[in-house]
């Protein structure tokens, strides 16, 4: 097991710990505390159950601030979909986090280091260290460098909504076809490609989608879709 | 509907708004919004959200630092035990929370100002209007003037653990018969008077409570009993 050099991590999350035993401690999965007697009972999973709660107050506060929910009760459904593993394993994966965990031998070659639930609560686990070596106001800062990007981006994010899932559904059950996606336009350079991706029904689109991958762009054709089939039926009602 | 001054209540928490506006929010419910046309979607529905958040990460800070849970799973549950109407209703009604409160006729007349569920959620928007009008440490310092008394005295929160019942259920399955409580001192003057009472099991005292009520000193009486058959348990399995 080669795990790579904290300092890395902590430039990538823009934060510098005093107290390098709380990285430590947010580093060290269970796993690998049950198979070293030294580290016995040094893992991450009291420093996650704070992390959790951090991460709570930061996505609560935002979303509060950010206009996104109407009422009490849409602020609680969009909470509820980004205080989840598929977001914070998200982010813990676009950080590299798992190149940094301390796992067992087990786990390690069982694939742990891109296990979503050991990267969502390593992710906790740090948020929640951050917050005992400095306080909210820091953690908060070192969450927003990432968070905001997933929560105006949910439907990308695997394991949230799959909107293709539920056009085809709706396509299915309402007009007893599949949905048919259309490349429109491929643009930018080979590492760098923005693909541009259309829905139809009955040869009308009724969706369009951009994105740096078809499927990306193909979810956001199919967000669009069933906007569109929704307010139709809302208008057809008046 | 008489409502007190609300001086009076920011004299009681021991913090001044300097945004008014934030305090009234937090101490209209929806009954009144709705019955006054002019204060539509003025409710403290969306602070209560908010505060219930600010509130979870100051608990669980606290009895992260409280070395009361061994790990995760304890601390998880004390936490759930403690973010709870029982404990928020109960320093709601510590502070008279309920005189302040803007209700409908409707809820006024059937009790609103009494009742638990109003009171509980009122308490937390309180904690959310502390935070938006200032920050997370100040809402922290206003909410631990009362959530501590109640984090070390969970067992006399009418609705958490009720000692009394669970005492009664361990007899009656493993005795056959019920505990007996007996008053074997009373003393402080009338208005002040601290009960101490003990629960007999074969004649022999297994718990002793003392508190400034019959039932709370019962109470605490019950959960020493609870304690003492638990270690005879342990004991005997060793």
């Amino acid at each position: 097991m080669k795990i790579k050099n904290v300092e890395e991590l902590m430039e990538k999350i823009d934060y510098k710990f005093r107290n390098e035993s709380y990285l430590k401690e947010a580093l060290t999965h269970r796993s690998f505390s049950n198979e070293h007697e030294k580290s016995k009972n040094f893992d991450n999973e009291k420093l996650e159950f704070l992390g959790d709660a951090v991460l709570n107050l930061i996505t609560t506060e935002y979303i509060y601030n950010s206009g996104k929910g109407k009422n009490e009760g849409e602020l609680a459904k969009l909470k509820s979909q980004i205080i989840s593993e598929p977001v914070f394993s998200a982010i813990a994966a676009e950080i590299g986090l798992g190149d940094y965990l301390y796992l067992s031998n087990g786990e390690e070659s069982s694939g742990g280091r891109k296990r979503k639930s050991i990267l969502g609560d390593a992710f906790e686990a740090l948020i929640g260290a951050v917050f005992l070596d400095s306080d909210y106001y820091t953690a908060k800062n070192t969450a927003l460098k990432f968070l905001p990007d997933k929560i105006n981006n949910l439907e990308d994010i695997e394991g949230i909504i799959d909107y293709k899932t539920v056009l085809q559904e709706v396509f299915q059950s309402k007009y007893k076809k599949m949905p048919e996606y259309e490349i429109l336009d491929t643009k930018g350079p080979d590492h760098n490609k923005v693909f541009e991706i259309s829905v139809k029904l009955n040869n009308k689109i009724i969706g369009i989608g951009r994105g740096k991958s078809k499927k990306e762009a193909e979810k956001r054709a199919a967000k669009e879709a069933i906007e569109f089939i929704e307010n139709k039926k809302r208008i057809q009602k008046i």
